[in-house]
């Protein structure tokens, strides 16, 4: 395997354990995990880029990427309720454009079905695909795919960037 | 078994897990679940009717209502506590009646003792009568019904969802 | 055993799981249990007083209890930090002269060092007295305690209201 | 051993699970154990000095030890993200230099990396060094750490602080 330089992650139920909580102007919290946010800081310090990709568009996952500052946050991809955007796979080869890597060095970690096209892209470049216990049995039962032992918002993400700081 | 055609769902113990937020000014938030809305906005792209049936009344909820663009929306039925509203059957009929199909049509998942005469109902008929594994003992107890292996708040709907979009 | 004729219990850890919300003003939300109101509507419906008995004063507690539209709401009863103030026993001895009835026509829920004085004068007088699996172990080691299946705010109280309303 | 005379703790992970709550604002909440608050205030009784040692500065955290009334609040130490911070350890050695004790009278509850420095130090001078079982697997490994059976955020500081109180 090459080196990973590239790190990609999801939310809802990747960086939470899928909870949202909603009071009366809508959702008005998410509750993120403070091992993935060193995580994800571990792997930058070691010089591999760090993102978001989500459907959803939210000042709250803002605020975490903002707080974490990630070099890639991406909202409104790969949704499954508007039409007309990009997917997550479209929006992972972009950033791969840009840095000019292939997806053999990309991880990205993802729990449900709009996260399959990106997953299995990856899987089968040869990069890591991962994904929490909690992740939906169609993405559970893709090819090469790595499940994690921590659920999302308990470490997952934590567990993955470990795992590549411990490799390379 | 005919298709489902109509699918409702009981908010606190199935949408969520039985928690209420409360603050200075009462009941603040609730926590719903990424899988669930997803499960729900699967079924209505599939043409399956959805919608929420709740004894309580509460701007969280319709919140959550809007946001997933739910068919339909009935607070304050079904209630132990209020003289004189609806139960939460009276209120399914009612819908069976407008859509013009009958009880075996139907999916309904609820948790606790005033959800248990739809529940009955629909299961009778030989619709889908389902409640999460947190359910009351008497709700569990009901002939025909059907305990989902997840929890409420940690994808009971979604589970359903999907073995109704597997089945039809 | 005599009927239950008053239900009191303490909060954080019983009505919930003792998770108290921090905001920047300070203790900010509680999450209690849809189950256990529901517990606690049914006994009252049944003609058993209901109330609680907390240490702590708040706003939060004040809400529960008035959505639930308990009979008794006593806070800073029992405090381990301030002086000068009724422990929890003296406290429902008070309640119990006003009723005319006895510790034996007493169910208290409690879980930690505060709560053993009633606790134990409950238990000895022949009364109900009840902790969550997650209460103090020299709570859960008063003679004759009965320890529920269900943990603080995940239906503990509702499992003690519905052996009292099996029972009675 | 000596007795213990001052006990620190880290925050998130130990005095919580770890979860961060965020919203349109950033952080807003985080959730502490009535449990590991009543912890403390026995510990600060029994004449032992109590404290918390975070690399976070957030009012949250502030007001959580504002309510405890503990004898030191350390925010922004042994952080990862910033520069030229002191380490926990350096902290943690001139609290006891200003008490006239040393690291072998010292109990400090630590989860993640940035704790390693003075877990091992407290460790070595034969102090109480613990850790939730929730710590990354290189906090668990530290020789002679103490890990504890209730996890962070769901009394694993009360579990600490019985002992000691029970063994000095």
């Amino acid at each position: 395997m090459k080196p990973i330089r590239l790190f990609l992650t999801d939310v809802d139920g990747c960086l939470t354990d899928g909870g949202m909580y909603y009071g009366a102007s809508g959702e008005e919290m998410k509750r993120f995990c403070v091992y993935d946010g060193m995580g994800m800081v571990r792997l930058m310090k070691a010089g591999i880029k760090c993102g978001i990709l989500t459907s959803e568009t939210t000042e709250i996952v803002a605020r975490r990427a903002k707080k974490l500052q990630l070099d890639y946050l991406f909202m409104g991809v790969g949704s499954q309720v508007k039409q007309g955007v990009k997917t997550k796979l479209q929006t992972c080869q972009d950033i791969c454009a840009e840095l000019g890597i292939g997806l053999d060095e990309v991880c990205y970690v993802g729990d449900d079905i709009n996260d399959i096209d990106l997953l299995e892209a990856v899987a089968k470049a040869g990069g890591l695909a991962a994904c929490p216990p909690n992740a939906m049995p169609k993405v559970q039962a893709i090819a090469n795919i790595h499940v994690t032992k921590h659920r999302g918002g308990d470490g997952a993400i934590r567990e993955v960037a470990e795992e590549i700081l411990g490799k390379d």
